[in-house]
């Protein structure tokens, strides 16, 4: 029998404007096919979705493609300590747009 | 006179379903504010769009989502010399789903 496991864990925090979705390789490694299993936790899309998490651009692209109905998505920059807005659907924030995390 | 004049810049590489678009940061230095002056070159969305590239991840995350018309978008992974599909609008690929380039 096969059961689907995820390998990307997830945590959510929440702050005023955005939520902010933190993954974890569980092991440390990851394959391209473990994006048919990514299980993103309920997260609200009546504000913006940053992702921030150690992953390559492709899970980082995924994410942001799942994230879409959110009002806008960023990721996080760690050198900036910052989300940088990469979609929106509202005026503001635009992309390019540097959300500083206090 | 501000003029605004993109930092990235795009050569399109045509396979027989997809479009292989690699960017180039001119002088190698990007910021998160020239998100705001991207020119996307003409993509034919009759087919999948394949970021390649060497820059941060949202930049992957923005040009992932101004290909969203595309039936698929894609990301090129060095090492593998490979598309890792990260979103779709068609039943083939999927995200996850490997493409070798030839």
């Amino acid at each position: 029998m096969e059961t689907k496991t995820s390998k990307i864990g997830f945590s959510i925090k929440e702050f005023y404007n955005f939520s902010l979705i933190e993954f974890v390789i569980k092991g440390g490694i990851i394959d391209p096919s473990d994006l048919k299993n990514v299980e993103l936790p309920p997260v609200p899309y009546n504000k913006g979705a940053a992702i921030s998490g150690r992953g390559p651009v492709w899970l980082y692209a995924n994410l942001a493609h799942l994230l879409h109905p959110a009002r806008w998505v960023g990721t996080y920059e760690p050198r900036m300590n910052s989300i940088i807005v990469v979609a929106s659907h509202v005026n503001h924030p635009q992309p390019g747009d540097v959300i500083p995390l206090e």
